[in-house]
């Protein structure tokens, strides 16, 4: 695939393997009661996983291909009883670029395969990033 | 840009404004002194913007568009003294797909100009997207 000025090739890294297989379950955020899963990465990134280990507190990041990438604006969670407001004042999959950001934590290491504790994506979900949580992002500045 | 089974095509919907030019003086992480920024976004993505007030904090997702994307292995803050890891247990730009998480807060909104605090980005940088944070992103759990 070509890149241009104003888009850039992403590279599918790896798949979520879940419980999660139909939109409508599917939990909106891992305090909902999002299901433990496995992050399925392709071989040719393997050497990417070194140093992960057990117990590290992860940032999976996706692509949330199933979400309509025209929208601007949203009823927050869908509730049009509620005022839209912009996707990027929202964390609705629905966006120009549908990113999700999961934290969550490993829980097993299987060669390419990583288990994590609760993960709010679809099963098939493609993965395209993964970082350690650093605690700046965490404390409020 | 056509897609494909294992790449999707990413939207660049705006760039930082920076006073940071150069890779070399651009600090690793925002504690270390990044300088406030400008994102400027695209008139066609502006009403994604609604809701947005001075005082949020946001997560700002770039693309980290200079970075190597076929290294897999790094030496963490590139000391080859330090011995090498995978680039997902880091947080270096080097990536299969050069993602960027910087969390940053609001201090100004002029149409689609939004104002931050601090952002440790290159001038130019493009953005792909931008996301409120929750209070689940800082929770250990």
């Amino acid at each position: 695939m070509s890149e241009s000025e104003n888009t850039f090739a992403l590279r599918i890294i790896g798949r979520v393997e879940s419980s999660l297989t139909a939109i409508e379950p599917a939990p909106r955020q891992p305090d909902e009661g999002a299901p433990p899963a496995v992050l399925v990465f392709e071989p040719a990134v393997a050497a990417g996983l070194a140093g992960l280990a057990v117990g590290d507190t992860i940032i999976v990041i996706t692509w949330l291909h199933l979400a309509d990438r025209t929208t601007l604006r949203i009823h927050p969670r869908g509730d049009r009883t509620r005022p839209s407001t912009g996707v990027f004042n929202s964390r609705s999959p629905a966006r120009p670029n549908p990113i999700g950001l999961h934290r969550t934590l490993v829980t097993s290491i299987a060669g390419q395969r990583i288990g994590v504790s609760a993960l709010e994506a679809l099963h098939g979900t493609p993965i395209i990033d993964l970082k350690p949580l650093l605690s700046e992002d965490m404390t409020l500045r």
